[in-house]
């Protein structure tokens, strides 16, 4: 089974949206050994809907389309659906009365433009839709499936899990595709490429490497192609295990693992606990350490010095080292280490200070300029990073450098 | 002039890659009234660049195409190129000096799969990447621009701003594009629908609204076409203000404002300073303001409580407190507020604490109760709000209502 995604809605096109559920779509049918061949962004029109559609069923055996669906967004999308696959709207009971229970709980009436929601093309199956208004649609024509859902992903991503991925997976046959993530952390793409180029010359037929460079990070992707699932993995299994060997300074995970996710695995391994005193990352880095779910098992809480003088009253930085050497730098971010990790009383602790940007460089130091200190019960170090011009970058690199840091230093040991 | 946009990736059709460049390029373009028709994601093969550039060019007369160059892939994307264009590659000596230049500058050697980034077909028109080893390519065939660029934002941004922009103005002509978009906090969309459909039934036919709900805000998008670019602005302004007026308590921004700006933007005509007290937001608030540059014009900082010992030994908060009520309650957000303005000495502070999730429910504070407390020289308030299970969502929606539950009591002078 082939598919493709077609994203109806001018917000995407106008780049006011960013097209997140097409990629989360994709990821979830990857998952399932379900290749996407093309994802389409298209307008909320008639003609954009309708053709789009054919041209993928010219390609696909499944097609799936997000958006165009909603109280005030309604009318096109059905009407286009109902062109394409000769129907007629038909009031659909069980969806209004999941409309009614909705507003109901959330203590609201139901209006006018919510009750035609629950109008559907006659020759769909409805999908429930748990979190919202607007059902989803299941069509089948000339052997090809179509299934169109609400843009809320919040609402799209319930109909893919319960309904959509296992009805697809009844139909599905054929080829087998496997995938395995390597996260690399502190290394260029061209200077892993020279690394491991001679391996990746001598892969086997059916298997490829991709590298794809984010700020901070290079994934490492192979993907296997077969009809022998378990032999395919095994293989993938083997290829991985040679390509991490290659180069095992720089992998820090797998599948998507992210730094704050290794890290809070780590601290769990060692009952060990966790503060972080940050000036110019924000409290990114305590929001990366708690977006993981069961962070508060390790992690305790940060101090966020972002004016000098909450680093000297609360963190206790002395006045003369942010006089001698200023914010900036290995002395203030030290004491600011020290100072967090004594008041909050962590095993380990994150210091960062530097100038994010876009105001604030000087010639000595410039915009980008980063100091990072990682403390642990043996010992202490102190890094200085010098990154680029934008802040946004700046931030994120200074935090996923902090947090590689200290993984680097807890794993070998040295503190 | 309309166009199309082409994203080459396999990282963007298995869904490990989000396709952010597409969105950046669209809104950039429609910022100079080019109306992008279609966004066609498709894989790093042959068949598939030539065919979606043929299908492109029966649509629009300008092609951006992103992705498919870089180190570690080049040669597919290039090799399709000359096809379509009848090319061959020739090696390029400003572009090879260039990436001398750009590896001599971080202290690394040039590598092989480096020079055999200067190769470029050889009617095209090179463009310089500042930020990156693979320049970017301007062909014109049949009347048709096509762009080839990198994939790494970094490296594309610049580009288009500096030269793709340009050069396509130059050539632009015909129907003009404007746009307004209006922010809102508080309101769901088909309770805004009801209070403003009235109004857009009468919209003049050239003008139109889009509804782009996200969590925890809808944006409203007017949208006008025409061909006298003074008498479209004119009254897209006029529309503009009466919406506004429908609805003027859910109004907090226009034009992509975000209500971290929006609120940055008080605090600095007040001549005010801000700290927060975080619990189960994790620093996430604190991130939001601190992402706006020049912040620590009011930003003074932080505490994030993530364990009760740092909510009684930092900030404060009573012990009796905690055993009496619990941390998630309106007596300790408001002591935990207290206790952030006091020790960072701010005229405002935000507090928040409350059970992210997806663990901590109980059938009195089920997962999703959320109590916020603001404080200003006047007085103080707080507030209970209950949002979902999803974990990444609540953390979203509490720093958001915290903001917005500041800026209104700011502006209506209630504290």
């Amino acid at each position: 089974m082939k598919a493709e995604i077609i994203s109806i809605g001018d917000e995407l096109l106008v780049g006011q949206t960013v097209n997140t559920n097409a990629s989360w779509i994709a990821y979830q049918l990857n998952l399932q050994g379900i290749e996407v061949l093309r994802i389409t962004t298209i307008s909320d029109t008639h003609d954009e809907i309708k053709n789009s559609l054919q041209e993928a069923a010219g390609r696909a055996t499944a097609v799936l389309i997000t958006g165009g669906l909603g109280p005030t967004r309604d009318d096109i999308t059905k009407q286009a659906l109902c062109d394409y696959f000769g129907s007629s709207l038909v009031f659909h009971e069980p969806s209004y009365k999941n409309i009614i229970e909705l507003f109901g709980s959330r203590g609201l009436p139901v209006r006018d433009v919510n009750r035609r929601q629950a109008e559907i093309p006659h020759n769909c199956i409805p999908i429930h839709n748990a979190n919202g208004t607007a059902p989803g649609m299941w069509f089948e024509k000339g052997g090809i499936i179509y299934v169109s859902m609400p843009g809320v992903p919040f609402e799209m991503q319930p109909m893919m899990r319960d309904f959509i991925i296992p009805e697809l997976l009844k139909i599905k046959k054929g080829d087998h595709i496997v995938h395995k993530m390597i996260m690399t952390q502190g290394v260029g793409e061209s200077f892993l490429a020279e690394i491991i180029g001679d391996w990746e010359d001598h892969l086997p037929g059916n298997f490829k490497v991709a590298y794809l460079p984010q700020p901070g990070m290079v994934r490492l992707r192979i993907t296997g192609r077969g009809n022998e699932p378990h032999a395919l993995e095994k293989e993938l299994g083997r290829l991985t295990r040679e390509l991490a060997e290659l180069i095992p300074q720089y992998v820090y995970g797998y599948d998507e693992e992210s730094p704050e996710e290794v890290i809070g695995r780590l601290l769990k391994e060692k009952s060990a606990t966790l503060s972080t005193a940050e000036s110019c990352t924000g409290g990114y880095i305590a929001h990366l350490i708690t977006s993981v779910p069961g962070s508060s098992a390790y992690f305790t809480g940060s101090v966020i010095a972002y004016s000098n003088t909450i680093k000297t009253s609360v963190l206790g930085v002395k006045e003369q080292t942010l006089k001698a050497y200023g914010a900036v730098s290995e002395q203030t971010v030290t004491e600011m280490d020290e100072g967090i990790r004594r008041k909050f009383n962590t095993d380990y602790s994150i210091a960062v200070s530097g100038i994010a940007g876009p105001d604030g460089g000087t010639p000595q130091k410039p915009v980008g300029t980063i100091w990072i200190a990682v403390a642990g019960p043996r010992a202490a170090l102190a890094k200085k990073f010098l990154f680029g011009k934008n802040r946004e970058r700046n931030i994120r690199l200074a935090a996923l450098s902090a947090i590689n840091a200290l993984r680097m230093a807890v794993m070998e040991q040295r503190i």
